[in-house]
């Protein structure tokens, strides 16, 4: 009986809207709050690329799947200009064995992992005394030749912080701390891993040589273990501290790497796009849910809502950098291929999954009304504004080459060092509620910007805009 | 100037301190206060043995450096007949090439570990279809011989719980899983850790397999591997998952292992002494903070201060069991080296190093006075009295086959089986001031126990005993 009054119902209902005018289109505001409430775009495409496809190593076959799978889902999921980008990169791999073993004052295995760009040890390993550093300063410090046939260890006092820029005050010690200790005369180089977790996963991450200084092996020792050390060494005294490593990474040449680039076409194509930017590339060890994962989610969703009912001016471009991790290589391809083709802002997702508390561009004196619309229109959502002036992100090279509009919409990193380049950056730690804030956010801010018919920099008139409408 | 004020105030310290009668020893409830604040003992030992020595499987020279290590402990902390008792027994070691690669539907490692007793896998691994079971009654329930050449999967729902219930719940997937898939001719089995963390470093422990059943190559996958698996099977529909293993554990024959053991001894020896109980050996893969140093620094914190001052009327007996985790082999050796010699009451510490929160015994019926004595002298550390019948910890055989008193404190497991089996259990984990609360308990307890001239589990007098003394 009641299904009967349902499906009459229903009939009712299809009948009343096959003759009434199609209803209004919902307000940006309204597909905003939409996504705050139950966007599955985000999290299907990091729940997708995750199970799929897994760790993608730059210039690998594992990388070339991700792209692979990314251009599926893209061509599935109303993108139009579907295509990867190839470029052509060196490119070095970690290796299968990972050892590290103190042997005095006490022996003990410690869970190692190579730093990207860090050489091999010979076959079997090597064996070394370990020279303590609490501070890269205090590496930097050591008389030149000091080194020689040693291993260098390097602390550091890293701790979250929501804005991760204890990654900026401590990552030194593994962007430039081996290639410091290599010019120092180092047989190697082990640090306490750059990251804030105490789990037994070290934290990888690329490392510089200077040009003219050959690489040494360079690891890093997850937390406990690089504390367990410093124990050691505390113990120890005068006495050396031993080190057996053995690391084979290798370079494997010139591989082809590539960048993921679509769009979802404005109603004016003349005018410059508006470029969102993500990586799709991640350490051999992780999954890169959080890195970067979950970032192409978060831009591809707010696309496809900002963009829903037609309502962009503007293009809306989808740049998923390849070879990010390993020394923004995709970022500079695509910058060296597009410098010509103007973009009038860019933005990029890169610090996980956790909540926009901040945002940031670098108009907000150039422009300020556009600066202060969107602040305000994203305000319901937690976020502050800030006179920070944004810088972008590390995909963004074209906008800082091109001098054009930048927005930083900056996520809690608090938890974003934990996992970061470790294996444990998995779906799981993924919090659906959070993820979907950054889509509502990046949903408003898309569609400001996608239907801004004035430069987005300067507010000033492009020619090719038509007529500003008020709103 | 200051200095000189110092040391005249010390002079004149020491000047009172020589003409003045001895201050009274504090009592039981001060130093158990004391304990609570401020306590190094217990950290002492787990911060020593972790450091030091780190992971102890059983029947290797790390089991053996950890026994001396605690040997030389326990004698430079005034603990006296301090001996090894040593026992042999088939010794299982995990090798050191632990591979898993799922290569349909979708291409991804994972990480794997043996359990204790796998078998090998042919070199160079097997490769099979995958069977998933979601819990331990459904791989019970497939029909024998349904799994000839293939490797089966099973899943569980553990979730952490303050008592740790769950691992009894749940745990039979490792306990009996490997047996069950082996009975029925699976070529292999890997299970989801038994374990509530989302870290990738899976969780080891032992499997047995049934008399007559030929060991099979056994795993363990992280929980987030092991959720991406599921995942993976919901896509793959009737299509073959594929799994490629390889392990190289193996058996290396009777080798030795041992029971350290050390006293403080009573006023009254022939009384039959307090046991406290815990296990030297770890997992290969873990330190072995929570699992079990702690314990043991716990039971050894509480045997000193409960004996200051010369206070006990009963002897206190350590027992650090060798081999308990391989299957309790420590635990069998004590009770068939001491089971004419009458212990007065057992207890055991092996759940880690959060706060004791709950007081079984297996007296609150045949000696209720002291039961409820115990109960009301900890009540003010927050522990609960309860009616459920202590049975002891694993190493506490010798209580049960002497059908002697036993007591459990209960400690809080909620973050237990994060760590437990896993590389992560690692000295950092320790929160100093649970474990002070837990070595102030055992202090009041101890304490309470071993100048207790009555039998413990009946009350009844012992005619060796001093007259009872009104307190």
């Amino acid at each position: 009986m009641k299904k009967t009054v349902f499906a009459l119902a229903a009939l009712s209902l299809s009948a009343t809207a096959a003759i009434a005018v199609p209803p209004p289109a919902p307000s940006l505001e309204d597909q905003a709050e939409a996504a705050l409430e139950r966007d599955e775009v985000a999290w299907d495409f990091v729940e997708g690329i995750t199970t799929e496809v897994g760790p993608r190593q730059a210039g690998t076959e594992a990388e070339k799947r991700g792209r692979d799978w990314a251009v599926r889902w893209l061509g599935s999921n109303g993108f139009t200009n579907v295509a990867v980008e190839p470029f052509e990169m060196d490119t070095w791999v970690p290796g299968d064995i990972h050892r590290a073993r103190v042997t005095a004052p006490f022996t003990q295995d410690f869970v190692i992992q190579p730093l990207g760009n860090s050489a091999a040890t010979p076959p079997g390993g090597l064996t070394a005394e370990l020279v303590f550093f609490p501070t890269l300063d205090d590496l930097q410090a050591a008389p030149a030749g000091s080194l020689a046939g040693k291993i260098a260890y390097v602390s550091h006092e890293m701790r979250p912080a929501q804005d991760g820029s204890h990654y900026g005050y401590y990552g030194g010690a593994r962007f430039v701390g081996p290639g410091i200790a290599a010019s120092k005369g180092a047989a190697g180089i082990v640090i306490k891993s750059i990251g804030t977790d105490y789990h037994r996963n070290p934290h990888t991450g690329v490392t510089r040589f200077p040009e003219g200084v050959d690489p040494i092996p360079a690891g890093a020792l997850s937390v406990p273990d690089a504390e367990n050390l410093e124990r050691m060494f505390a113990r120890a005294g005068d006495a050396p501290v031993i080190l057996e490593l053995e690391l084979n990474p290798r370079m494997i040449g010139k591989q082809q790497s590539g960048n993921v680039v679509a769009e979802i076409v404005g109603r004016n194509p003349e005018l410059p796009p508006v470029l969102l930017a993500c990586h799709i590339d991640s350490w051999w060890n992780s999954p890169g849910a959080f890195d970067d994962g979950a970032g192409c989610g978060i831009i591809v969703a707010a696309a496809k809502h900002a963009t829903a009912y037609g309502r962009q001016l503007r293009t809306v471009r989808i740049l998923m950098a390849g070879a990010e991790e390993v020394g923004l290589y995709g970022s500079i391809a695509y910058s060296a291929a597009h410098i010509d083709e103007p973009i009038a802002v860019g933005l990029e997702s890169d610090l996980g999954a956790d909540r926009i508390w901040r945002f940031e561009s670098n108009f907000r004196e150039t422009n300020p009304g556009l600066h202060a619309k969107i602040a305000k229109a994203i305000a319901r959502f937690g976020v502050a504004d800030s006179t920070i002036r944004a810088s972008g992100g590390a995909d963004l090279n074209i906008a800082r080459d091109q001098k054009a509009a930048i927005i930083d919409l900056q996520q809690d990193g608090t938890r974003y060092f934990d996992l970061h380049h470790t294996p444990d950056d998995t779906l799981d730690k993924i919090d659906k509620a959070q993820l979907r804030q950054n889509v509502a956010v990046w949903t408003m801010v898309v569609g400001i910007l996608a239907n801004e018919p004035r430069s987005i920099l300067t507010g000033g008139v492009i020619p090719s805009a038509p007529p500003v409408m008020e709103q």
